[in-house]
């Protein structure tokens, strides 16, 4: 089965499921992993240390790709004293053919600019209506819109992404995708009903076999519950959605006492804290680490397929079958044959 | 057209839209106009200062409601040192042979038992999963599941409703309703497809024609986006939502200095300052008054019935139309016929 919307024909994908980008997360194996099980993969860029570093990792995602199976680079501007080199990481996406890029972070113009002119297809990853908008303009292929749920960066407005997905369809032409809260079937139907073409998950992939995390990370993620994230950085305006353990916890007490000072925090906000916990320890409570309020539907570590193939199904049910049956009177359906005469 | 549902089935209504209990709002006309159009109005008990004028408004509810039409009492159990009579309010409820009751607030237990005692439908307001498996366990029918979206208490763990009303879906076995964010037909698509029965909408209905509140505050609510809202009294463990205007930012100042001091705030969030923006002077600027994220969907002033109506026929048109249109493919349906072959 499968479920067909202009997202599907825009990425040239089977099932309208992107992973989205992730710091020390978005690596080969699992973008791979989900591309080849018909959702857009997505290798973070600057994850990678270097440009040539970047081009290392999208070659073996290639290699690992089934054929004809499309990928993403996740291309995300940071607000930086020290910015990386932003023109050499955009030059190896290009030089590479990766067919879709997915921009994030603040004056993206340039750059989808820049990936158009190669022919790379653009989803520009934003918080709000405006932001939205401002990318549509600037050319922007597609949009992954980020709700109040999404771990990272929400932004500052709390929208959540039943109000956001609403409002983002009577505001763009263009195709957007459902980015943060997402992690099963009935949410993947919802979004398509507000008027979304496909979601872009994050947390929910971190819990699948293939991603390259420490099982340790993974069991935390099932364990907890939708009250298991806490919003850090709120004071410095680039709030961030992590794991609410005693290290945010203090990250968040040092805020109220200093408000504003980055300095403060820096050592315990620093990716180098949550790379480790990532990739070497495995301790959900060792680092401030990013994720989403979708963990409280996490229950199991399925493969990237697995996860696939049960919210397809699953959307594909309420379509089909819980929706259309409470669908009756005067305007037709099965309903009103069987059983609605009396209301009529 | 009709959408028909477990809660329409439960509260015997046409549509599956629940007027919630709104301080200063739900009132007789607003209540009777919303029940009449074929949803469910709601009477708020406590913004009646007695007992007896609650007997009042009811029986001015039940004047007004064509035959056959129900319609439901909000009965909520606030935080005070100086509750008001509750078994006063709960026994002219019972007297009126009022069908429905909205209870909210901790502890309902005793009033639950009450109200099932003598023959009423009890929905309960609840903002987290924990708090509606107590009150299914207690005997509620129907749970009214509030978001981080919604106007007032949203409670303090941040979860929106794209994540909550999936959780529901898992937890429950009553059914539930939709709280906070909804305005629009296909929010209530989505909400059904996540596993709701139906929306229960306070804010839509505050910019309908029948409200029994100023102008000024409808203009308002036109003019404001999903971002004019903020949370106040967060700091002493009862936050509310409330529109984004210079005396919410003085009461979020004072809180800053004084985080948990009621006593500091308690003149500027009082109910008093806010029943003269509704019934008085209209103006949004002079008082903390409650408001929904979904304001950013209010586009316009239409009567309960237009409004119900419209949400019915989009929301039908989302199931019907839009979403069966995306499946095709291995599974069938008819787009597998006519486009979906290649996919194959």
């Amino acid at each position: 089965m499968v479920l067909k919307t202009r997202v599907t024909e825009l990425l040239k994908i089977e099932h309208p499921i992107i992973q989205g980008g992730m710091h020390h997360v978005g690596y080969a194996t699992l973008a791979a992993a989900v591309s080849n099980a018909g959702g857009l993969g997505t290798v973070t860029a600057l994850t990678q240390r270097t440009p040539e570093l970047l081009r290392d990792e999208i070659r073996a995602c290639k290699a690992l790709l089934k054929p004809g199976k499309p990928f993403a680079v996740n291309f995300t501007l940071l607000p930086s004293l020290a910015p990386p080199d932003y023109g050499a990481y955009a030059q190896v996406i290009v030089d590479e053919g990766v067919p879709v890029v997915e921009t994030a972070g603040r004056n993206p113009g340039k750059w989808i600019a820049f990936f158009k002119k190669h022919g790379v297809t653009v989803v520009h990853k934003c918080v709000a209506i405006k932001h939205a908008l401002t990318a549509q303009r600037l050319g922007a292929d597609c949009i992954s819109m980020d709700g109040f749920e999404c771990a990272g960066h929400p932004g500052e407005d709390d929208v959540g992404n039943l109000v956001l997905l609403a409002k983002a369809r009577t505001a763009l032409t263009i195709p957007y995708v459902a980015s943060g809260g997402v992690g099963t079937g009935e949410q993947l139907a919802a979004c398509l009903a507000l008027g979304a073409d496909g979601v872009n998950m994050g947390t929910r992939f971190m819990a699948t076999k293939e991603a390259p995390v420490h099982d340790g990370i993974k069991t935390a993620l099932v364990k907890a519950d939708e009250r298991s994230t806490t919003l850090v950085m709120k004071s410095v305006g680039n709030t961030e959605r992590v794991y609410k353990n005693d290290v945010a916890r203090r990250v968040q007490e040092i805020e109220r006492e200093n408000p504003g000072k980055i300095e403060a925090i820096r050592h315990l906000v620093s990716g180098e804290n949550y790379r480790k916990s990532f990739q070497e320890s495995g301790d959900p409570d060792s680092s401030v680490w990013s994720c989403g309020v979708v963990m409280g539907l996490i229950d199991d570590v399925p493969t990237c397929e697995e996860l696939i193939l049960r919210m397809v199904a699953d959307a594909e049910r309420v379509i089909t079958k819980r929706l259309p049956s409470m669908v009756g009177g005067r305007s037709g359906g099965l309903w009103s044959m069987v059983a609605g005469r009396s209301r009529l």
